[in-house]
């Protein structure tokens, strides 16, 4: 019965969540496009490294909402699973957190 | 009962990567020390970078093995345990990946 | 007579740049724009994550580029110059290079 | 005759800023140590993650104080003067950059 409750929450959570990171990446994909056009114009390097940085900074919000969303929907579920399954979902979630750090 | 099995493996597991955890603070310490020294000698600034690189590399080592361990036992224990206690879990590992990531 | 073989030799070298750095932000535009089809189509969260960190690592690549050039042309040419400008510039440049680190 | 000058205010200012580092690096040996006895003490992970972060931080904060000092000098020196080592220096520190970023 919980666990009924649980997964209607998960997924009602995950929907809202989508839409907000749909509009991250729009903005993200944006900021790109507005990056590449600075360069063709010649702008001052120093403007469109900062331009670059708010793209990347856009993405890593990306990465952490969407890593979010993973460690309470899929980890957790693996998690109360337990067994192989949940070993193998940690360390995929762990190698995916090492490859946002570095 | 899979509980105890559980627990005792999560103990196990804890112990070994202590070690492993202390050895490479221990590297690290000895590093950002021997930075330390570079900079008193007056040594090559691009040396000392490198140095100071070697050294950061080094914690962020630590932090991915230490957030690994948390997710396999915290993060799973609490996620077994469901409510409020498994989204406070969720919540404060993900300000923890925000913090490491940025 | 040094000055002008130097700006002859910095103007091509940065128009070579500006096709690299365009293609790569070409390519970092097409991989947000995949990220946005995965999340749409629900992929699998890790592997929208390793896309994210694609692209990631391209506008890192692009902000390396662009700092490069920056170092070499406009940096460098304010520091033969000397005085305010020079301390200026270098001042941008390491707020610039803070930005990326962080 | 500006040289000589130019070398004065080199000189001064990178004695100030060897200090500031050699502080900031004593802190963060003493935040290292510091989480060696946390691990030891098998303080909560988040918090000890929360000290490794603090490590890191400071770590970053002297790769760019020394990247300034090394841009405003090393390399200001290297641009005027121009010619193979110009373009050697403005590698090395290009790389150098590079590291620090991934």
């Amino acid at each position: 019965m919980a666990d009924t409750i649980e997964n209607e929450h998960t997924g009602h959570g995950y929907i809202e969540h989508k839409d907000q990171v749909l509009k991250r990446l729009r903005r993200a994909e944006g900021q790109v496009r507005g990056v590449q056009r600075m360069v063709e114009e010649d702008k001052y390097c120093i403007d469109i490294l900062t331009q670059v940085s708010a793209a990347t900074k856009a993405l890593e919000q990306v990465a952490l909402a969407l890593l979010d969303d993973h460690l309470s929907h899929c980890v957790t579920a693996a998690a109360a699973e337990g067994g192989q399954v949940a070993t193998e979902k940690l360390e995929e979630v762990s190698a995916a957190i090492a490859r946002l750090v570095r």
